[in-house]
């Protein structure tokens, strides 16, 4: 098979460059563009930053010369990994221009037309695409906590219904981008807020579990409330989670339910879907973000002390990857996704 | 005034030297007695531990040998740092030897005659030890994470009422003891479990707010539900709050009632009593531990980012030093009061 | 005495924070002008910048309007936080307009007019003021490693020589200022490059001990290899030291020459100056940056593990705060020295 | 080819896991028995510790019981994980025994008859074996920090002799076992000192690189100073290296030597042989532990920095991952390379 060829937007940053590394070996996409801000334009990707993913650069992406964040790419599909400053404007100049944008930015998630996207959860929103009055297309992913949360409920709440979710969270360093929270800040300390995260966490899963229905997303009814904190973690966003169920369940068939829980990336073999989706350990101080956030190599979500709760119903924590799972990873699992479904056209955008 | 003098079990622990450093210039008190397990028994103080409390340890404590945990020390008062492993007996054995125990312990907190005593709480629980059937007299401190919430729902259980409390905490190293949670463990890393931390969050609250009423506590009825995370800071638990009120409450009322909280400590003018027991900090971002934790030398308890809850009623972020006020500085505080209000005999045991 | 008013360049930045912290409650000196970046110009002080300083921020200070950085503030003697990139310019333009100018940059250090001052170490250096052909007058201290080195060998160097020096450093996030090092650089690592800061060490401490000759300073001929790290640690740098001495010497002679050592600052007993500059800790394990760093108030600098060096004679370790005895702490120091010997003259400039 | 049974002693220790890990999938090695102290004596392998490794843990090998370390174990070949406590005698029984010990503990290391083996260096000193008078064999690996150390400088010695060497060391946590250093101790600290390190780093390399000759090896003339500094670093020590060197040499040949340097372990394609045995980063910020340790799979040692020092002639920084290059990944090419050379004899030991 041909690889479809791809760019990436905001190349240099810390999405930019988990997307890079998750694409430099893709079976389907090739990276052929990469685009960043004005400042780092014409210089080679290796100059343009300080690589900071854990597995080498590879020579012929090192060597790629930088582009403007013009819809002037040499390829049919994006991924954006822009700041949601400026994602807003650029990412709509490309779906304006024809191309597919595939977003991790906050710019657009809540847009009527726009589908949120997790596969394994609501595949069947991508037919919003088909209302979206734009010659290209524009998909995002939720935010980076939002994603493991709700792959952790998706099975409970297509079983027992969910009335109420209260969400604690404990955020590592690389959701704030590079070069993000300032050392001095976080040594030996927490910082019990996170701008604008708890609104998404609220707002998000509504979306995201919302019904599909005349061309549109009809929200979930669940009531949200979360509270968001930064610690002193390189990778992986732990929460604390508390839900009230609409059926009562049981612990071991809340349990199974996780157990059984495979969805369509699963059953499509997506290259990127992990075997996993939810990965539950019985040991009481798991998950731990250093020991299990890479576990289906970050695709995986992890789960564990399930025990009745005194105010809603059952407790529990859960672990993602937030820049693979809850970021960069995500966005490729629907690129595949819409691979698989006929959504990507692998032409050239004439320009 | 002619000075008490007091014991300390436990001396050479973590709460034993932070109860070594907070009486060691203690207006009232003067240690006459330190006490630890067997393998410390004759040794000098100072070479029977590593010193780790942030002031220098004076001359004459480091050079006081240490003697056994057995109800023969030279005094009628005794604060003990004990582990609850040992510390049943241990106080048992004090108390019913004529001695005053003040203990940090959790060993004997929710036997129905001993009073489970935050100062500006529940003072009045004092009146249990009229029914303690022991020579001596047995009061006890909350566990590190109830003492700071239960002070920061104080004032408002008083005028609204709570029906519902949801407790997440991410709590300091220096709680887990020494040597405590092995630096491989915590670097990078957070731990979603501390064993028997949110038994002891979600029951004792009950008993500090409950009604003392026929020579017994009446627990008060409100549901608790408590998770708890090590983090990778030194010292100070912060605490994600959730309440349901009985009544309705403003923001600014609930502000109002942090601002003027007072209580017996800062009427009788303890000397450990903090001047502002809550303070609350307007910022986002606080509190945090590495910047207020020291806050009223340690003792007062600081809040932040109050707001509306979409499942309860409010949200809140709550912080207190853990060894100080959350321990020994609570400990040190109940024996102030108990001195002023004529529980304190100062003569010594016979032995 | 009636305080000398005093102002503060750059304000706002790590160390300018230090100067606001030390000078709050000095008994000599008041602040009366606080000076920053344009951007800042006009702020109250406290909404110019995050305090970041353990000690709370005073009221009347949090109030007061930021100043541009031009030399119409209405105080003889200004102390500088500048970053060396403006302050070149800027403490000129002071100096030339009638001001002491005590600055903590590495602007002017190694100007041969300009006295590079440990009061401890060189306090004759002062008299190059009398060849400055400005108005007012420039004094700079060392850099923050260097200080902490230079102290500890200045007892050494007095008595038996020293013709080399080895020096690896481990320095605290602090000495990058803020935002400094992000956090996601630092957490499980360590940078073993500090931009600069090796080219200091090596020559630095030869001007510092160097002769004042002629009106100029001879410089030491010792030779200096220096190799820095940035450690996760907040403030404290550690330094692992070797030396070769002129005149052979005794493990004894060497803790008897740092036991003993006192200096001017100490006879005249200045403010700031630590009881005891130089403290040698027994324990093989010390000193430790979050143990000692604030011995003498921060003043004093911690020297441990002297042993036998199997290439030069002696190696040791040490340990100086490098925001105080490192920087503001040092400047203080310097100004308070300068005001006994008559070098500050307390009348407004007049501009 | 059949495969070789194995054995590893102090299996549940931070070496011994890492033995289990590296040899879990071994094309040559087998694992077919572990070891541990008494009380862990007959548990399944993975409910006598808690797995600390970044991969999981094999089925086949979780469920294994636990023996003793007696020389009773169904194979001739054992890996020793084992603290230095306890390993001198074991060991030595276990060689008595007929069995080959292929030992990282330091209990034997300075044994005249016992090689202290890197593969890259000192291969012929295998010949040693010809002398030990013992049914079995012995054979061992350096220190962690001394195995970096002296292969980054085996070219430089190779080709221009070294005189003296100074050594810093900045060592991570993972060098001190389970549960080795507090948090409390190193959460914002430095600790410079680590028990009996300096003294290895002083003498080991003598062996290493001492000639064998007339059945015992000469030691190497070159004087050592090391100094040793432990970090908030979860695995990686790096080490700040001064040389004097008996002949002259430029950067660029030194550069030139690192980049050629090959040694038998690559020529024999030994399975955990890394293909670039010492890795030379432009970067002036490189090697840092957390992006370079794991670097030719945690076998390859990074180096950087390389510049002239005024005090000796060269100084630079290298990095090589402890448990790793450092550890078990040494002693399990000392196997492979034992194996190849006929020193392996695969036959049960007939006890």
């Amino acid at each position: 098979m041909e690889k479809i060829p791809v760019g990436i937007l905001g190349a240099t940053g810390m999405v930019g460059q988990k997307f890079v590394e998750l694409l430099s070996q893709h079976p389907w996409f090739e990276i052929v563009a990469l685009a960043a801000s004005d400042r780092s334009v014409g210089k080679n990707y290796e100059h343009a930053m300080a690589w900071s993913m854990p597995t080498p650069l590879c020579r012929k992406i090192a060597a790629m010369p930088l582009s403007s964040c013009l819809p002037q790419l040499p390829c049919a599909v994006v991924f954006s990994g822009l700041d949601s400053s400026v994602a807003t404007d650029i990412e709509l100049s490309f779906a304006q221009a024809g191309y597919t944008v595939i977003s991790n930015s906050s710019a657009h998630r809540m847009r009527a037309d726009v589908p949120l996207l997790i596969p394994e959860i609501n595949s069947e929103h991508l037919q919003l695409l088909e209302n979206q009055q734009m010659p290209g297309a524009l998909v995002t992913n939720p935010n980076c906590s939002v994603i493991g949360i709700t792959m952790a409920l998706k099975p409970i709440l297509d079983i027992w219904g969910i009335e109420a979710l209260h969400a604690v969270t404990l955020q590592a360093l690389s959701g704030a981008g590079y070069p993000g929270v300032p050392s001095m800040d976080i040594l030996d300390n927490v910082i019990p807020y996170i701008a604008g995260e708890e609104a998404k966490i609220e707002s998000e899963p509504l979306k995201i579990f919302g019904n599909s229905c005349c061309e549109r997303i009809l929200p979930h009814s669940m009531r949200i409330s979360a509270q968001c904190n930064r610690v002193a973690v390189a990778d992986g966003h732990l929460a604390c989670i508390s839900i009230k169920l609409k059926k009562q369940a049981t612990a071991t068939e809340i349990l199974q339910a996780w157990k059984e829980f495979k969805a369509e990336p699963q059953q499509l073999k997506l290259p990127t879907a992990p075997l996993t989706p939810l990965i539950y350990l019985e040991d009481n101080k798991h998950p731990q973000p250093k020991l299990h956030r890479h576990l289906g190599l970050g695709m995986s979500v992890s789960i564990g002390r399930l025990r009745t709760c005194s105010l809603l119903d059952w407790k529990f924590v859960l672990l993602s990857h937030n820049t693979v799972r809850g970021a960069a990873g995500c966005a490729v699992l629907n690129a595949e996704l819409m691979a698989v479904k006929g959504y990507l056209k692998p032409q050239l955008i004439h320009v």
